[in-house]
């Protein structure tokens, strides 16, 4: 793999989080050319005003050292085969998707003669769109990186030199691994977001002052439920098992304190709680473990 | 009932809450007095390093023209017959507790020597007590009353200015009205996010690397899972009906939800979620209704 300083990074779609890589890799002069792959003109427009040139076509990774793809995770699987077909022998393929099972399964699937890597930083906010990247998106943020059997030691290294470059900290994973952590603290959050806001809004066609009164509590809880919706799609449908298996449990736990409370049970609602509202508080004090 | 520049106001339990009213009405100079009665020492000592005295003793109301009630939901259920057997005639009681049902339920059992209304200001933050009150709590926040059958209008105008004193927006509201909007909007939110971390938890003790990879869409939507627990099961065990069917409903759509993920439903995910979406992005765009 060549230094990354000395490479040409082609990013693969310039939403949130391509473009912010692409920012980030310019502002930083982490390599020597960035270039995106955009489909929508006016992305590649804003883009160029970013200092971000771009081009419609894929085959435009064979000019590239680094191919990053940052589209949606189903656009990621269907162009990960074209990908195989165009690059030069010797470029490395990673992708920052949000989920990575079934990505690295496809990445194992190209051509001998191109490195492969799964990468998915733990970062980004819910509005999508180039709009809303920033340079420092990944800034002290942990970057998953999740290596295959046939990745060579220099690629992994490389690839952590490229997580630093932008201010991120390097973790490899296991791609499956990976996916149940990420269905635990991103894909179930969300469902639960969205679903607040379906049942919530019913209520709001009954009562036109429900949320006229919704405070700080209401917006939080509910804020991701805004993300954009084909990016979680593609990752709820990449990702199964485990999301639908967490929703299950998390369903009947919540129809079990939705009992507590109907019966009244307060000693044991507050049992419950306690532990809640320790484990929360303890994601707040830095050093310590919050999963005792 | 004497205007409230000219009135001594009796906030009963210094917490994030009472603290915080105390503060803003003192700052403000909004009545002629204002002072606290707490039943914890070390705040009695807090309030008073803040410029606001208080007294262990509940006997104290016989000073005030104004006494609010702002204790966990349970006690004030507690305190107000003895308040009610206490306080001078022409006395106005009033509360600022989370749920309104049971307490105007109980107001209305007071002599009808007293004035009566019930409160609730939509607003607080997770992190109970006086070091965390603020004089600015109030500022710009819905503040509902629920006036009784009972209560004159000059009470009415009276808690208005009170409101408007502390720069919050009064609402006036049936009580049963109030406790259905703040199921959807606060206490359902709370049991979902309480709800998270407990599985979340679960997760983590299996992956120590859970909570690691958390990152802000994870802490929003469980912030308020570190809530103070004694208020929270009183608020919960003083409006059981509209919370528990609301749990209910919200556990049955999510375990749906779960089928569209397991069985891979993209189109009818994809619906659900645009709607989601759609009205999660409306309660940021002010004026716009959030309902449809």
């Amino acid at each position: 793999m060549k230094a990354l300083a000395d490479s040409t990074v082609a990013v693969v779609g310039l939403g949130l989080m391509g473009g912010s890589l692409a920012l980030a890799l310019q502002e930083r002069r982490a390599c020597a050319r960035v270039f995106g792959i955009e489909r929508d003109a006016e992305t590649r427009a804003l883009a160029l005003d970013h200092g971000i040139p771009s081009t419609l076509e894929l085959g435009a990774v064979t000019e590239a050292d680094v191919i990053v793809l940052a589209t949606p995770v189903r656009t990621i699987l269907e162009q990960l085969p074209r990908v195989g077909e165009t690059a030069r022998a010797g470029t490395l393929v990673m992708d920052i998707g949000s989920t990575k099972r079934e990505i690295v399964r496809a990445m194992n699937e190209l051509p001998s003669h191109l490195d492969v890597i799964g990468g998915h930083p733990m970062c980004g906010k819910e509005r999508a769109g180039f709009a809303n990247a920033c340079a420092s998106m990944f800034a002290n943020a942990v970057f998953v990186l999740t290596p295959l059997a046939r990745t060579r030691p220099e690629i992994i290294a490389g690839c952590q030199s490229l997580v630093r470059a932008i201010g991120a900290e390097a973790q490899l994973l296991d791609a499956g691994r990976h996916d149940e952590i990420a269905a635990t603290i991103s894909h179930l959050p969300y469902a639960a977001a969205a679903t607040l806001m379906l049942i919530a809004s019913e209520r709001a066609r009954q009562d036109d002052l429900t949320f006229a009164l919704a405070a700080g509590g209401f917006r939080d809880t509910s804020r991701v439920a805004a993300s954009d919706v084909t990016m979680m799609v593609d990752i709820l449908l990449t990702n199964r098992e485990p999301v639908g298996s967490l929703m299950r449990a998390y369903a009947a736990r919540l129809a079990a304190i939705a009992v507590m409370v109907e019966q009244g049970q307060g000693g044991e609602l507050s049992r419950l709680l306690t532990a809640a509202m320790g484990q929360r508080r303890r994601l707040d004090t830095p050093g310590k473990p919050s999963h005792d």
